[in-house]
């Protein structure tokens, strides 16, 4: 099923790890020499994806957002991975890839599909970009209109439980804003959430994944692989919840609960 | 098939996240006002699976360690997931998930490894420990001889490619020294390679997987999911490879170098 | 972040397994009294998703499309698989997983696109349906001329190597012809191909995951559960692969092809 | 990290897939004209693996052992499974790799540590085989007593909910004395059944999972490759889950349950 060969050389390239008997290369620097010790895990993630180190206001803004990313208590997810290390305990890896994988679009592709969106809006707009809060609203109306008029949701708007406000979002906002790196897809964000009211009909909050995608476009990052930084944050999270497990486990629990309730339901496989 | 319950209460306990409509909790401290933007990603992971923070010397060492594991360039981890995302791009989580499912013994499982046997060397070990090298020596000559006389290899001793001596090793060793971490983990695996040669009869370098573990255990973090800090590390890479992946695609190419030098082979079943 | 509850009554139903401490019951029937030994595992399969048994003429197709679907050598996916199983052999569940998360849009998903495509255009057709060839080319030219409009390919329509024909096809829709099982998702299928020249400019073979697809359709089986029959198809695939790798191993060989053409190459993130 | 090369020839042997423009060969036969319609989709799993065709009586109790492995209702993998669609229903593969992943030591690997367990009894057996039950359970007695001095427990042994006897056993037993495929792994594993009481003090089952794992052994599959076909089936059983999932959802209600009876618990990280 092989088609045209794209690098008629036999070569693989690659700027990341490359080693040779003595040395151990990342990123064109000598991994024990320069990078250990001195560069933060964070630091390394970003450089990892974006193939430059961030300045120190970019660093603080990225790490805050994984911060942010890293464990929301018992989601889908951190249920799912904690089952699968009940039954496969041997496994640390199964564990973690099983909660991982739970990080398609309704739970963790939120911060992914607001940076989308956002940068969309902003490829979209022709001109220089607005200087003051009115000309944000009028460019964040538009965009939720042509969202709308396609029968999609906005995303990064609404939160099933924090109703009055995600208090991640203002935070990571002043985060960025003290570090210099409150850009554009940021500004857009929070216009978004000034203009719900006007465009829907009701006021809903800027939550706290889609502030992260706004604020990892500002940073640069490319956006089609946002939702790697959830997915980066949530390993450490299952990690936590893993760890968690292993002191105080509920997997089992949880498990009985639903074996205990089950009753047979005669199905003749039509939709409910 | 479910056994006795354990939480008659019917609660789900955790100290990880919690929320209510207006707070969200993590650790046991405000998300936005206290961890958001005080806290490193490295330091809140470190943290999410100790219980505790760690000091700034413990996360120097600690954040050391998952930079040296980030990334290794082409390993299979790293061509499997590029091959997954080849196949299916549309999710990230995926590709991800395929190269950590790659992290089990032959090729992450070092660190862990390394950690154990360090741990279970040092806690069978009756006595104060040792203050001089020689005293060291001595435990580690014992421990090798042990794991020897069960027919395993040493973990974290020897490498394929760094066979003069692995770079990572004797930076984490300073930057611990530097950082008041070196502790008695890292001091018995120094001396697991002094005495690689008396005890195998040839002298084997450390190596960086094998250093990390030894890091990682002086640190008290718990021997049986050091695992998961492998894996954490290499989440970092697995995505700087898929980012590297979009930009320098490599994995059809591999794909059509194995498709375009395939030959049947009449197979009886029979061990080759 | 949990939304209102569908089942107040606190329970989980169900029609697949339950059981009791005599008897194991698996859709409402005694699962070794009635199913084993009675039904095959194909036929159990169909049943699970379809809620009814399939007719003897319909297995046959099913279990036809399955074995079409199991294996097609050096694949991403098998290769993915194979470089798993190499870094973590303990773990033959994260090997296969790995093999399966590559049964994404691009080599494995053809089969549910074909499907859906073909059940879409049906569904838009309103009246009778055509009774001979020249009414299913009408409808054929229609739905590829609406699905080029949108910009979008043709799905199961052309092959990287079986350029002239696949030979999957005419076989299976003989197999579904004899079977009494020919429906109209494979007539249009058979019209599409027929009309791809007339609609695109040059013929295209059918191929042989469309093929599978519209066959699928044509039992009943839900069109957003395709893929899932050959994710099954593949698991079969992937425990010979496997199997394989354990007699004759190829993965390390790939691994180090891999690792010796490896060539640095700066890069400043821009795509190439 | 590459070792040295195996296949100094630069090419990969495989007896399984293979193709050229006009032709699929698979097992070295045509796929299209000699595979499908001639072959069940469990025969082709069969001879992947074993890479020779079963006789109709093996092919009847292999089948027979994939429907009795292929669902036992809400397992943890199966609630892992619906969760990880809940959060990511655009990768069916992704929810079906969660469910697979937690296919390890404790729910699913039974069957494999069964085969095991008992092929190694017969091969640390020297002489004839026994040819009456007294021999058998002689044997029997012996292997339980020798597993035991090791710690360790003896598998297929016991059932949580079945306690009294676990119905698929007797009728896989049944099933292969009527295909002629009753040979000495299942011999062993009933003596191990008849002499549990003596040797451990009190009578325990043979359960389902262990009877697979010693009827695939009989059938001369790969020891070490018995999981798989216990994931195989469970494959089957895990797309009947999901599309159950899709007519009549639990997985959301599960996710409530927890959530809403999580409460935090301060936790200093020593074990519980």
């Amino acid at each position: 099923m092989a088609t045209d060969q794209q690098h008629p050389t036999g070569q693989y390239p690659t700027a990341l790890g490359t080693s040779t008997a003595e040395e151990i290369h990342l990123l064109g620097h000598d991994l024990a020499g320069e990078l250990m010790g001195e560069v933060s895990f964070g630091e390394l993630a970003f450089w990892l994806v974006a193939m430059r180190r961030p300045s120190p206001g970019e660093l603080r803004v990225f790490e805050a957002a994984l911060v942010a990313l890293a464990d929301h208590g018992f989601t889908p997810t951190a249920i799912a991975a904690r089952l699968t290390y009940l039954s496969a305990p041997e496994s640390l890896q199964g564990a973690i890839a099983a909660g991982l994988l739970g990080g398609g679009s309704r739970f963790l592709g939120v911060t992914e599909d607001t940076g989308r969106f956002l940068a969309d809006a902003l490829a979209a707009h022709s001109g220089d970009l607005p200087t003051d809060d009115a000309g944000w609203d009028e460019l964040a109306l538009a965009a939720i209109r042509d969202r709308r008029a396609d029968g999609r949701l906005v995303p990064g708007l609404g939160h099933p439980v924090h109703k009055s406000g995600d208090p991640r979002t203002p935070r990571l906002i002043a985060i960025a804003e003290e570090s210099g790196a409150r850009g554009a897809h940021l500004r857009l964000f929070e216009a978004v959430g000034r203009m719900s009211e006007t465009a829907l009909g009701k006021p809903l909050p800027l939550n706290g994944a889609g502030v992260c995608g706004a604020a990892f476009a500002d940073l640069g990052l490319p956006v089609d692989l946002l939702r790697g930084f959830a997915l980066l944050a949530r390993t450490a999270g299952l990690l936590g919840q893993l760890a968690e497990e292993r002191r105080t486990p509920i997997a089992n629990d949880v498990y009985m609960h639903v074996d205990r309730h089950a009753v047979y339901h005669a199905d003749d496989g039509a939709p409910d």
